[in-house]
């Protein structure tokens, strides 16, 4: 088993969106990862697609640490708002930023997303953006304009000639339109700005004036912070990858003096799509996690999604796949999520025989649930095998197959790991009870009794419904 | 029941610790209350006497918001660490500080502690913490000395003369040891750092090189950003009056070039202890909140406490008395959180006569609850009254007294409005079933039916348990 783990450890592929090819995982610094994930904006409710990428990077947290890899997962939180046009005054921008990341919290936890190592956030982070600026600014490739400044593309393109193109396939020849007041201040549309100049609300004194640092230079900054110059994994939906994510690597070889780009692995999380539209929160057609949790959606029929069946249901599909949110695709995990959780019952149920030679490879199930995720994440192919194992406990059950008790304890552990320990479907500890079905059945029980008068017991059945549930005669 | 609330709140009595007297409440700005509180430390649990303070300003926030006032309540989190003895890496720091912080979260929401407006983080303000450390030293009122800054105390008192005298009662005459390694940069033993050196772990780039702000400078400088110079109410508990809000009073005065001593209302909880010592971090005798709540505490016989259980047991005691925690008390409180719990319950029962007269005066009991919290938050004087109101309804229940239809609706919503909305007593909505006794139960009538062989019956009760349950014959 430590063999095959070994084995499962050195042959991880990662589709990189650096090179758009499936590379070999293989970590800069032996048997240590470093991990930076683009965490939430909180001056709103974090939408259901965000929670898809929160929920894939935490898997890979959990796979990674179960492959014993000393794992630094980083994810920031992004607290400068910029909302500054509709709220000028820090205390109401504070009050926001108190009540969506609260929000964000309790929310991971129903998803049962781990914490991740650190989670920096950009307003604790000003010095060192300031620090990072002036760096830039030093070696010429920013240009302060009223008070603001701004990364000069141009300037980067003479040098490198790569911006637009590292991780994304930008023609930066084409016509722009550049009637837009956003950008007025720079002198080419692809320039992005690193500080803002911003007279009211959330903003700090810097050697330019009173403002705050672009949101691009915040994950540059803490990302460097945490990991260093160079790290293993940058993260995030693939809604960043342009610009975002170019300009965190264009501004990051300039302050870090090297072409590392970063990371070694971009790994980008597609869209969730409802009517096939990108859900965002630009568009305002964003489902809030506790809307579908609450059976408030009329994509459910307005039935209550267990957020761990919301889990799957984003597992279950390859992480690079558009998922488009339907009620049936919805219904089809919870059958799922009903087959897969029962799995580690079935097991118990099989009737252990001491001395049987077993017809059960527990370690070619290892190595096939470990391929799986080895392809780039491959979640779908992982539980498709977990449901032949299904029907493989099915036949043990029917003892159309033999496994001797030491196999299905073994057994039984393997399908933890993968279901509960990385994949992260936890399951309930409480027994799901319908209550209400069994007062009814003892309700029908007792007038049956009564009808047939048998006083004596149809009174002890009602003496129970009285004590212990407090119900009234016929009041349920 | 509008003129009567007006009038409570009008008429707040506060023990303001600044005076030493019971000052009848005016906020500065009519009908606006500007209250900060001193938020965790999170380099470790919080223990359960932080709870107790965090529990009892949530009552008072509940209050004044229930009485219609304008309430900015900032809480703020002292998320800079000062274990670099231990811990030489800022990663290290940060994950402490982020395993820490997500508890704190988490337990305060069990204890059904609002959220404050805004929980500030130190470390998201080290620019305003300097430029509040170079106006004290602009203005003489501290030295540099090996890259750390200290407030100046004798020079302090040698211009205002009551430092140690404005909130406590300290003789800075009297001899100290001077032999501590920790003031050997100091010129004065009470002189305190609002900047420390650090060359490593958490540090920020600053006008005096590589260091971080003193504590107390960050309490000055958070609560002046979000309520300005002059605000309503600073609370904490007893364990911050010195030196930290003497402190704090001290350097405030100086950087907002006033005598205002930050608050107008000074307001401290008094200590939890155990076997009559404090309860704190550094003398290692303190009890984590989980540890309580799960059953993990030799004082409650390892038994569970329901965290609004604890509530009530902190509410019932007087803030400015101390509690020595004991199991008898707290099964004293579950006795009382049982009665008042039912209290709701009962007056549901009273059975609604539409013409009859009323007994019961609403108005007079409105008053009484809010004279009881009005003096210096008096909620053991407030709880004494809920039960006299649960010996009325009694009565009621039993027509001693009459109420009639209208009054029972009033008397429930003032109830729930002093029980749930202001002590904050959430009841949980599910009802709590003794599951396993109605199993057997169930199991002895049948048994029995058996016995007597009327089988009809006997298996039409085991199949509710099989079908419903899933328990096999006899296996409970």
């Amino acid at each position: 088993m430590k063999t095959i783990k070994n084995y499962a450890k050195k042959n991880i592929l990662i589709y990189n969106s650096l090179t758009n090819k499936k590379e070999k995982f293989i970590p800069i610094e032996y048997n240590k990862i470093g991990m930076y994930v683009c965490g939430p904006t909180i001056y709103n409710y974090i939408h259901l697609g965000n929670c898809r990428t929160f929920i894939f990077f935490d898997m890979l947290y959990r796979y990674f640490k179960h492959l014993n890899f000393k794992v630094k997962y980083i994810r920031n939180i992004t607290d400068i708002t910029h909302l500054e046009l509709k709220l000028n005054c820090v205390n109401n921008q504070m009050e926001i930023i108190q009540k969506y990341l609260l929000n964000f919290y309790f929310i991971l936890k129903k998803f049962n997303i781990l914490s991740p190592n650190i989670e920096p956030r950009s307003t604790g982070h000003i010095i060192e953006q300031i620090i990072n600026i002036k760096k830039i600014l030093n070696k010429k490739f920013a240009y302060i304009n009223k008070g603001s400044i701004y990364f000069d593309i141009n300037y980067y393109n003479k040098i490198f000639g790569n911006y637009g193109n590292i991780l994304n396939n930008i023609d930066l020849n084409k016509e722009v339109n550049l009637n837009n007041k956003f950008i007025e201040e720079k002198k080419n549309y692809y320039d992005f700005a690193i500080w803002k100049k911003s007279n009211y609300g959330m903003n700090w004194e810097s050697p330019w004036g009173k403002g705050k640092p672009g949101w691009h230079i915040g994950c540059s900054t803490m990302s460097n912070k945490y990991l260093g110059n160079y790290f293993d994994i940058h993260g995030g939906g693939i809604d960043l990858k342009f610009p975002h994510h170019e300009c965190e690597i264009t501004q990051s070889n300039i302050i870090n003096n090297n072409n590392y780009n970063l990371a070694k692995y971009w790994i980008h999380t597609n869209m969730l799509t409802i009517n096939n539209k990108k859900m965002s929160k630009s568009l305002n057609n964003f489902i809030i996690p506790n809307d579908i949790i609450n059976g408030k959606l009329n994509i459910t029929n307005y039935k209550k999604i267990n957020p761990i069946i919301i889990r799957l249901y984003f597992l279950q599909t390859h992480y690079r796949k558009i998922i488009n949110i339907s009620n049936k695709s919805l219904i089809n995990t919870e059958k799922n999520y009903k087959i897969l959780l029962n799995i580690l019952k079935k097991i118990k149920k099989i009737k252990p025989k001491l001395k049987t030679s077993s017809n059960i490879n527990i370690n070619n199930i290892y190595k096939i649930f470990y391929l799986s995720i080895n392809d780039d994440f491959n979640i779908p192919l992982l539980i498709y095998n977990l449901f032949k194992i299904n029907n493989i406990i099915d036949k043990c059950i029917n003892k159309e197959l033999n496994i001797n008790f030491n196999d299905i304890n073994k057994l039984y552990n393997l399908i933890k790991i993968f279901l509960i320990d990385i994949l992260g479907l936890k399951f309930k500890k409480k027994r799901k009870i319908n209550f209400k079905k069994i007062i009814n059945k003892i309700y029908e029980i007792r007038n049956e009794m009564r009808k047939k008068k048998n006083y004596y017991f149809s009174d002890k059945l009602r003496n129970i419904l009285n004590n212990f549930l407090c119900i009234k005669d016929n009041k349920i």
